[in-house]
C-alpha cells in the first residue's frame, strides 16, 4: 500500500482526531498514487496514523477512513461502519427517518445518507468515497432490504474531485415521491428533485420546539421551503399561518403538506421574494405573534462570509420588526461559516438596531442523528434560536 | 426621590442593559440614601437611566427595576411584572410547575419564585426586593389564589445584603411536603428542607432527553440527589438504575420518589460519597451503558473556579472510563462560574486523559421557563450535555 508522510509541523490537527490531511501538510509519499486508492499515512518519523483515500486533484488529498492499522479497507469496513451508524441512530429513537450517515461524524468522511422510511438517499460528495458506492448499497440493502436506494449526487462540490454532477436509481426504480410521519404530521419528500436528500431532517427536532409559542397566534414564515415549520404551526394550534418562499415549486408543495395534513384552511403560502415581502410589510407596520426565519445559507464559500452576516441581520431585523411586542422570533442558519456565537452577535446586532429588547428562549443545533464532533468544525453547523422580543 | 449619577466611564455596562450598579461605579449621589429604598438613576451628565433599590451595604449598590421614567414603583408595578412573567410560562406552557420569576431576566432582581402546582415558594435576595415581600405575596395571592406560600429565604448570599437567613409561611400554614407532576411521573417536592427552593426545576426539560438512551440500560447516577434522573431513566426503560448520593435524607426522598412511581425494583440508591465511589469503581473496572452526573456547584466564588474545574474534570474523566465503549454519559454543571465553553473544555480535557474519543449528541441549557438575557452572565447558568464514549 502507498504510504504518505506528514510533515512534522502540521501534524497535530491531524493525531488529535480530525480526518482531513491537506496536500501542502504532506511531505514524501512512496508509492504509486491512484487518484480515489486507500492509502496509509504515517508521522514525519513513521508512525502509523490511519488509512485513507487519496486524491491529489482534490484540495483535500487524503481523507482517513480508519485510524486502526489492522482494519481492512473492503465492502466488510463498510458494512460495519453503516451498522454502528444505525445502532447510534436506534438507541436515539430516530428510526423512521433518519441522518443514517452524517460524514466525518461518523467516521465515514464525504458520505451522506438520509434515511426516509423504507427509502435511502445517498450522496458520495468525494472520489475516494464514490469508488465505494457498490459496497455501501450493498451494504444498506444487507441492514435495511430498503424498498429503494437513489443517489442525489448532484452537487457542485463533486467537481473539485473531478467527479461528475449526477443522480439516479442505485436500485430498482420505484415511485420516488415518498410521504413520510414527522412529529404526527405527515410531508411529502420528493426525492429526484427536493434540495440537497429531498428533505431537511436537520430540523425534525427543532420543529417541536414551537409547540407552545404557536397556540392562537397569527404566524409567519418565511424562507418556509416547503412548509414544514408552517404546518407543524397549524398542528400545535395557530390562529393562521403564512408562508413565503421565492419558489413555485415550493410552495406548491407546501400546500400540498397543508391539505395532507387538513390544514389548508389554516395555512397558506405565497411564492414572493421573502426579502422584499419583509422590508415592505415592516415599513407597513404589519404585525404577528411569530416570525419563523429558516433561510437557505446566504454563502457557500468564507470569502463571501460578510455577504450572509449582512444578510442575516437584515432578515432578523425585519422579522423581529414584524413582531407584536412580546412576540417569538424563531430563527436558524444553517451554513457552518457562522459559527453559532457569530450567530448570536448578529441577532444582537439586529436587536439593536430594531431598538427590540431580546431574551433567549431556546438556543439549539440540528437533530441528535447529527451529531457534533467538537474538532471537525463543519459537523456544527445548524444553529435554531427561539427569541422573545419586545 | 434620592438621584444617583453615574460615573461616566463605567456606565455603558448599565446604559445597555445590566441591572447592577457596583458601588464603585457611583459619582455624586443627591439626597438621603435608606437601604432598600428607591432612588432615581441617572447618568454623569444627567440623563435619566432608571430606578431601582439601593443598599450601601451590599457591594452591589443599585439593581435597577425599570427604566421607564413614569414607571412608579409601587404594589401595581409588581402585580404588573409577576402577570408578565406569568404570561411568558404560560406561553411556553410551564403551567403546573415552574420557575415563574428568574430574577434580573424578569426584570425583578434578587427575586425567585418557583411553583409547585398550587404552591408558590419565594426567596428574596437583596435588602431592596425584600422590602416588597408583603406587595408580593399580595400579587400572587390576586393571580394565583395560591394555597400556600413559603419563604426560603434560608440563603448565606442574603447576610451581604444586611439581611438575616430565614424561613417561614407567607401564608396560613399548610402541609410542606407536595407532590408535582413532572414529565409523566410524580415527585415529592419537600418545601421546608429540600434544596434551594425544594426542588430543581431547571432540568425539567433535560429529564426528557435521557428517554432513548436509557432504554435496556444499566444507568449509574452519581450526585442523584433526590432521585429525579434515575427515576425518569427508571420510567424511560432502563433495565437497572443505581443512583449515588452523600446525603441520607436525599437518598431516602429518592427511595420514596421510586415507590412514588412504581420504580422500586429498578431504582436502587445508596448513600455513599459519590467521589470515592467513581474512583473506586472505575478501578474495578465495573461498567455501565449510561453514567449520569448532576453535581452540586463545586465552587461559588469566582476564587475557586480551579477547584470547580478539577472537580467537573475529575468527576467526569471517571464516568467515561465507567461507560461500555458507545455508552453515553449524560454531564451537567450548574455554576454560572463555568461557562459552557469552558465546560466543554473540561469534558475535552477528561476526554484526552481518559482516552476516549466523545461525540456530542446534546447540548442544553436550563429549561425556558429559567430564560436567559446575554448580557447579564448569571442567567446562563446550567450546562446540560450527552455524550456518546467510545
Amino acid at each position: 500500500m502507498t504510504k504518505v508522510f506528514l510533515k512534522k509541523k502540521i501534524q497535530s490537527r491531524i493525531l488529535t482526531g480530525h480526518p482531513w490531511i491537506f496536500g501542502n501538510e504532506v511531505g514524501e509519499t512512496s508509492g504509486p498514487v491512484e487518484p480515489g486508492d486507500i492509502v496509509s499515512v504515517f508521522t514525519h518519523n513513521g508512525v502509523f496514523v490511519g488509512k485513507g483515500y487519496i486524491n491529489p486533484q482534490s484540495q483535500i488529498l487524503v481523507r482517513l477512513l480508519t485510524r486502526d492499522k489492522d482494519e481492512e479497507i473492503n465492502d466488510d469496513f463498510f458494512l460495519h461502519r453503516l451498522q454502528k451508524a444505525w445502532e447510534y441512530r436506534k438507541k436515539l429513537g430516530y428510526v423512521e427517518n433518519c441522518r443514517l450517515v452524517f460524514g466525518e461524524a461518523d467516521e465515514l468522511p464525504a458520505l451522506i445518507i438520509d434515511k426516509f422510511n423504507d427509502y435511502l438517499v445517498i450522496q458520495t460528495l468525494a472520489l475516494g468515497m464514490d469508488r465505494w458506492k457498490d459496497a455501501i448499497c450493498k451494504a444498506l440493502t444487507q441492514i435495511f432490504n430498503p424498498k429503494g436506494i437513489y443517489e442525489r449526487n448532484d452537487v457542485p462540490v463533486r467537481e473539485l474531485e473531478g467527479l461528475k454532477q449526477q443522480k439516479g436509481f442505485l436500485s430498482e426504480p420505484f415511485d420516488t415521491n415518498v410521504i413520510i410521519n414527522e412529529n404526527g404530521l405527515k410531508f411529502h419528500v420528493d426525492i429526484v428533485n427536493g434540495q440537497k436528500t429531498g428533505y431537511f431532517l436537520d430540523q425534525q427536532d427543532n420543529r417541536r420546539e414551537i409547540k407552545h409559542i404557536v397556540q392562537g397566534a397569527d404566524v409567519l414564515e418565511a424562507f418556509c421551503y416547503t412548509g414544514t415549520f408552517s404546518c407543524h404551526a397549524g398542528y400545535y394550534g395557530a390562529k393562521s399561518v403564512l408562508g413565503l418562499d421565492i419558489s413555485e415549486n415550493a410552495v406548491a408543495t407546501a400546500r400540498r403538506n397543508a391539505e395532507l395534513n387538513n390544514l389548508q384552511d389554516v395555512c397558506k403560502f405565497q411564492a414572493v421574494n421573502a426579502f422584499d415581502v419583509l422590508k415592505q410589510w415592516s415599513k407597513e407596520e404589519k404585525k404577528f405573534d411569530v416570525v419563523i426565519l429558516d433561510p437557505p445559507a446566504f454563502t457557500k464559500s468564507r470569502e463571501n462570509i460578510q455577504k450572509a452576516i449582512t444578510g442575516y441581520k437584515e432578515i432578523n431585523l425585519r422579522g423581529m420588526k414584524l413582531l407584536k411586542p412580546g412576540g417569538f422570533l424563531v430563527t436558524a442558519s444553517c451554513t457552518n461559516l457562522v459559527p453559532p456565537s457569530l450567530f448570536l452577535e448578529i441577532i444582537d446586532m439586529a436587536a439593536k438596531d430594531a431598538r427590540k429588547k431580546i431574551r433567549q428562549v431556546s438556543f439549539q443545533t440540528q437533530a441528535k442523528d447529527h451529531p457534533i464532533l467538537w474538532n471537525i468544525e463543519n459537523t456544527t453547523y445548524l444553529k435554531f434560536l427561539i427569541i422573545e422580543v419586545s
